[in-house]
């Protein structure tokens, strides 16, 4: 099967870099209603200032872009987007400030006046500031009630180089000791148009949505900036002390960058390892042994590092045996490899999500933001079907054979959050 | 605007009764290549005996149906059905046990004889029954992890009449004590083709899909059941005590019941209430004072009967302020009535989300199958676009001013899961 020759319907996507450096990234379907928008502001995380517990401005000023804008007050605003029908969204993530919008196409234009000057005028009210703070810390709070969640982000913060291993709540002494002046200074010194991505898919024209772009945004200006330069990673265990019947264990393992040859059969390897209800872990430790309720891997892909993930949700008394048996299955996967029929399973599943991201203009919209941004070029539809057609059951399986030893398996770090921690100190 | 005129292209549900019994309803749409299932066997946790801690059943049969079927053992079965690329759920509800699926297009002749195999001949194999026991088990000890997915559970309990009040996950007692043969003959005398709804939405043919099951359901038997007969609910006020540092708090009150002329009107109402980041209760309780981290309102509609939900989650210091404060903008609601504007914003949000799950074949196929369950007839998106397209102002304004009183606020029922409770023993 390839999908490439099924649909070619949908199969350029148009490029244009707008006068103040932002690049426009549009993909046509003229079958959909539907509009989405993804607009990545390349100030994130990393730009909050180093040391410990100091980062927080960057979800502040995430937070108050949503309090007003181009001279209308918060409730005017978001009424105004109300009126147009826009779902909406606004995310930090460690290199990118993130606003995602869903509507229907007839709206774009008048969509993205509100979304600039969402970006390039917001309001930043003082008497905003405060809700806005408490809010920031509320979350940080609930983080108590989602283990899960809670795991992930100090994984991240011990297995990604500083300083893209933040947490995207910010730190309570940031939040807390922020000022209004604090929060409008790093806005304006950090949203810069080179950079910048915006990622149009549905029932859009190209060159209305460009002029469009290319008036509201001439004046947007601002130097580029360098990235900020990678530190050694932390590494080693962690336990979150937590009382409840539960924990939660993620782990994180050496993973292919972003764009290597390695990354595709990579993925694959995590899938069949641990992604979903017929992956070697949730067979072998859940189904099979009933050792816990959650077991998964993941492959995370960013431009500061790659990992692969593991994470388990049990009780306090099967948490060791939990561990052990995964590290058995990581053991017994990478000496005995990868059969024909779990890497056929693992491309149809792959070609059939793809399938229905084609079908959802908020997911092509966000996968062409992200792949400009990890690879510096978008893939269509077809190209990326392309690269899995391209794959064989051989070069997995090798892939699997010499990556998923023991020397992997030692890892990068570890985190517990419940009772008891089931790792011993290292030796 | 009328999403009506917009969309000629998709505006016919087809239809039959299987010989079996078995209601087939079909949407398709040839600008899709995937293709959505939704198959409701009328049969859930209402069927479980009655007294307290006796139901567990419904949701030991839901997960021995992935266990294997058709003379497939569990790998085998789930394997056949990953080599389709077929992406896949189980749920339990209170009248219904759902099936639903994602795939493409091409593989929905096998895939329908899978889960046909999987309804009609599950393996059901005793080995199978511990490790599925166990996974309930454990879900249901996550649940202190879930604070807002408790109050519901506990929520529905008291506000909605037994026995279609209980929570999917079954309680313990059940769990531990079911044997094999109590799944299997719970499985065998309630999977009954009379009352199962089989919906499918996307790039189908109606003939091709209805001679598939026709041909195979056609050994389906076993007569119609009543539905049980509904209790009065109980009702009052309860605090699920548990550490944290957070409060969650679901609040339930009377609403008008699915398919009366106030149901449109009363939807547009919650909406305005607390259904997003607009509403009052969002702007008023989290935006301006910052009270809560959360605060929502909705709908709730199910045969057995409909209620408003209102529901906060925050700090201990904080509940009974957010209480109170709630408490006031109901007041507030009733007495000043929604303002064009109000009514506007949620009207096209209302049309864009419709507009939005007109491109997801499996929220079409969801919908198709629930509309059938509760209304005895489907909706094409156009007929619902025309109930919203005739709604006025005026009618939502009435319905607002008459009901959201203080004797409506009064309410059914109360949960408060946390350390405190800020509820006082009711006079």
């Amino acid at each position: 099967m390839t999908i490439s020759k099924d649909s070619p319907d949908v199969s350029v996507i148009e490029d244009r870099r707008l006068s103040c450096g932002v690049r426009l990234l549009v993909e046509s379907n003229p079958s959909v209603k539907s509009a989405a928008i993804s607009w990545w502001v390349p100030t994130g995380t990393m730009d909050d200032p180093d040391g410990d517990d100091a980062d927080g401005l960057a979800v502040l000023c995430a937070g108050m872009l949503e309090r007003g804008a181009g001279g209308l007050d918060s409730r005017e605003f978001n009424d105004g987007l109300d009126r147009l029908g826009v779902i909406r969204n606004i995310s930090v993530h460690d290199t990118s400030t993130r606003l995602s919008a869903s509507l229907r196409n007839e709206e774009l234009p008048s969509t993205l006046e509100l979304l600039a000057d969402m970006v390039l005028d917001p309001l930043m009210p003082e008497d905003g500031l405060d809700p806005v703070r408490s809010l920031c810390l509320q979350s940080i709070q609930g983080l108590v009630d989602q283990p899960p969640e809670l795991a992930s982000i100090r994984l991240n913060h011990l297995a990604l180089p500083a300083p893209f291993n933040r947490s995207a709540y910010g730190s309570s002494q940031a939040l807390e000791s922020a000022t209004i002046e604090d929060v409008r200074t790093a806005w304006r010194t950090r949203c810069l148009p080179e950079g910048s991505i915006i990622a149009l898919a549905g029932g859009i024209d190209f060159d209305v949505a460009a002029d469009i772009l290319e008036r509201r945004l001439s004046e947007w200006s601002g130097g580029s900036k360098e990235m900020p330069e990678s530190r050694p990673r932390i590494g080693g265990d962690e336990h979150v002390e937590q009382s409840g019947s539960q924990v939660h264990v993620e782990m994180a393992f050496d993973a292919p960058p972003l764009c290597s040859s390695d990354e595709l059969p990579f993925l694959v390897a995590t899938r069949i390892l641990g992604g979903g209800s017929s992956s070697r872990l949730f067979d072998h430790v859940r189904e099979q042994q009933g050792l816990c309720y959650d077991v998964h891997a993941g492959y995370l892909r960013r431009r500061s590092g790659s990992l692969c993930t593991i994470g388990a949700g049990t009780t306090p008394e099967r948490v060791s045996r939990t561990i052990e048996s995964i590290y058995e299955e990581i053991d017994r996967f990478g000496s005995g490899g990868i059969t024909q029929d779990e890497f056929d399973n693992v491309m149809v599943g792959l070609k059939t999500r793809l399938m229905m991201h084609g079908e959802s203009m908020a997911a092509r919209a966000a996968a062409i933001a992200a792949d400009f941004h990890d690879r510096g070029t978008p893939r269509t539809l077809s190209q990326v079907a392309r690269e899995i057609d391209e794959l064989s059951h051989r070069a997995v399986d090798d892939l699997v054979r010499s990556h998923f030893n023991s020397k992997w398996a030692s890892g990068v770090a570890r985190v517990a959050v419940g009772p008891s921690t089931p790792f011993q100190p290292r030796s």
